[in-house]
């Protein structure tokens, strides 16, 4: 299926400021970009890299004054994701080097205190995608979904004790447990279709098998129509952009996903 | 100055044939992408990676049939390309890991024969920017500048003896004498504004003082307008598609660079 | 000043045990490993590869039963490490990409909570490497220095409200610190010469000026004699040995560092 | 198996020279490193890096006057190398990323002129390992094996028409006519026991079924004992020393490789 998605950041800025943006969506297995957008007004100099999770990261001095960020792509997309009941966990010794990194804790999953409960959830479930079918489902039992991004991000422990939050936190405590059973895992910005209220989305990917699977403890059926922006261990490694020194003022964020019948020629 | 720019490619595939490609140019330090398209005529999967170099290449096959490739960009890059005669060379043990392996010889800038011929061209100058000036008057003095791109390719021995090249051909002469001296220099493969007959061109850099400084011995005073799409240590390493298997008819290529006050919003 | 150091381990192992290890000491800017041994007993097959952050780590599978990793180096290293009162903090914008995953909030440094608290230890203070030492002052009179490694593993903000620590939390603590301060610094273990009792260490480097600089708050004198054995964000990224599946014994772990005139010939 | 190899390198410099090295083999699927030397007498800096192709190089500035260089390596390898018949090609669209680099020609080995030649030689071989052992096969009846590594490095195309080459030019002309069958290949300098002169030796792999395997087209029947020490395109990105500037006298290389029961404890 093809999407055209964009989001559109106003700001207001005292001072120039630096920041850096995780807002390009790149062509992978999931997904195909053929059109795209990055327009900065006014417009500034700006310079791309590539981070350690593979994504593009633009870096830029914001000017003071009104500053906009106006991206939008167009996007070949899978109309469903891909499941996997009974695929096997990969022991760790077979692994590939590049999914390491996401077996250990890291600041808001402390996998590390999550043996007993990953152990509990996903007793005599079979090792591998039914262990995180049981972590997503405990999850969707147990924490009350609550839409929205903005909020001051929490921890797995938190969200755990808090028994509500955002897609971010619940994707936060899938990961906790998912490292804690030794299943890699990694945490995915981007967009959905048909989201509501229609806003920037979190889930996450666990290595299974052979290859990352899409989970997302906020739906009771996993639906496709997603766009990936960006992958780290959680969301202090993707943030849609960071800002450095004095706060600045977001004075809007409007996302849109909507279907199309496929790019102009 | 915003350019946009676009290459159009059209193909007779007799069976299905994977391609790979390099047509995607990256927002760096000399560029700034704004919008971009890269649509496939039947639509494909395609999957994208990072090379050695930088560069952003596509994976795909193509299937049997007509087969279309159109990629464009909206691209903020510099009026004019910055020079910097007197700039110092860099001894070798001060180069950036990085730049090291544009120092070697590669396939077709055999520069382990042109240290006699480089030291003779650049001598009196100084050491570093002067000398990647003198090896490029030279090579317009000596070498005739044939347009096109589309010949076998040859390397800087065979360009040197024949007197006359293609804008790859004379980049490739360049880098070898570059090189020879303990130069990096590496091949661009790009769009320039304004050139005649318009086509893709190739030009090249070579490591300065402490960064890359663009050098085209087909022009006698540098010309801004270039949009760099791929770099490489030769024209091996960057063509803008790589077929496999049976041959594939190129039925056209159709490049366009124009100038464009800057990109909608 | 060159350093003979060795590590050996013992472990008891119920059940053949997939092991991550980094105790491959490489040779950098400040250390020169001229021998080197790394001998494991009973010998199995072993993988090495690089990490995201450069370290060289090995992957093997234990054999059940008594299992031996010893590994020693000769190393050049610094009889002291080089200090820079006054040396200027970087602008983000600045800073070198591979500095900047070092700015953000990690595991066991949750420098998005430390905001306030760095900028009351470092009032009055020039900003950059008078900035680090103001902490390291501040860290090593409120945090009392409870040598030893084994511990369980406490995040920077419970140090904080613990008021004493090992090595490794006065580091994580430091490393909070200067990252909310927008100054990367990351997580060292290594090899310190004299320390009393032996074992690993652990401290801090951060990135001032154009360069990472040694901090570590369990000394009031910044002692030399220092071998990195390997570098990450935290002690989550940074284990000697990780071991997943069921619980194995570590019977023995013996860390020896000495003098030596040279490297035999 | 075990074996204990060296390196012993002694040079006479007139003027301090940088000089880039390639000696240090790494662990890896087919070898463990369990001790290792690395002596500059007189000692001096010298700092590592990881190449593109995965090699550990030592830079360094060699001082005016005598300079020698030990290396010696105690490995565990493989008695036998693992041969394939009928080891299945891999389409180029199933290929990993990371093979790529090596279906392309490079200095030494243009393979773009060799497609007629490989055709001819593999008619009748199955894809994959088979086409291999034809093209080694050819290349043994063909040119006539003259040992010796220090000779000017001669491209495939010159070793076909001289009909006689050392290992590392059999190697090129093997490693040609793999990529224009679009198999990838890829240039090995290491050890190997038992090589009557004793020298350095080159030989080369190609990626089939799923990974790299051993071919040598100086030999009848294929080794083991090979100590692999630098991978790379073709010998223009693997040379155990690489100088620049003026030229410096290689007064003796000594090579040794020998038999061991196993590491010492």
């Amino acid at each position: 299926m093809w999407l055209h998605a964009s989001a559109h950041l106003e700001f207001q800025i005292p001072v120039p400021t630096p920041l850096l943006l995780m807002l390009r969506p790149r062509s992978g297995g999931q997904q195909w970009i053929a059109r795209e957008a990055y327009v900065l007004s006014p417009s500034v100099p700006a310079i791309e890299f590539t981070d350690w999770f593979g994504n593009l990261c633009q870096r830029l001095v914001a000017p003071a004054g009104y500053f906009s960020i106006h991206t939008s792509v167009d996007v070949e997309t899978a109309e469903a994701c891909d499941a996997a009941p009974g695929a096997p966990f990969i022991e760790v010794q077979q692994l590939p080097d590049e999914t390491l990194p996401y077996l250990y804790p890291s600041r808001y999953c402390e996998s590390d205190r999550f043996s007993e409960m990953a152990a509990s959830i996903t007793a005599g479930s079979l090792c591998g995608y039914d262990q995180c079918s049981a972590i997503v489902d405990y999850i969707r039992n147990t924490v009350q979904y609550t839409p929205g991004m903005g909020q001051q991000i929490i921890s797995a422990t938190e969200v755990n004790q808090a028994g509500h939050g955002v897609c971010r936190d619940m994707a936060h405590l899938g990961i906790a447990c998912c490292r804690a059973l030794s299943i890699p895992a990694r945490f995915v910005v981007g967009y959905l279709e048909g989201l509501q209220p229609m806003d920037l989305h979190a889930w996450f990917e666990a290595y299974i098998s052979n290859r990352w699977y899409t989970f997302d403890a906020t739906q009771s059926n996993l639906q496709g129509g997603r766009i990936a922006i960006a992958f780290g261990r959680d969301a202090a490694d993707v943030a849609i952009y960071t800002q450095f020194g004095d706060p600045i003022d977001l004075l809007s964020m409007d996302i849109r996903v909507g279907r199309m019948t496929g790019p102009a020629n």
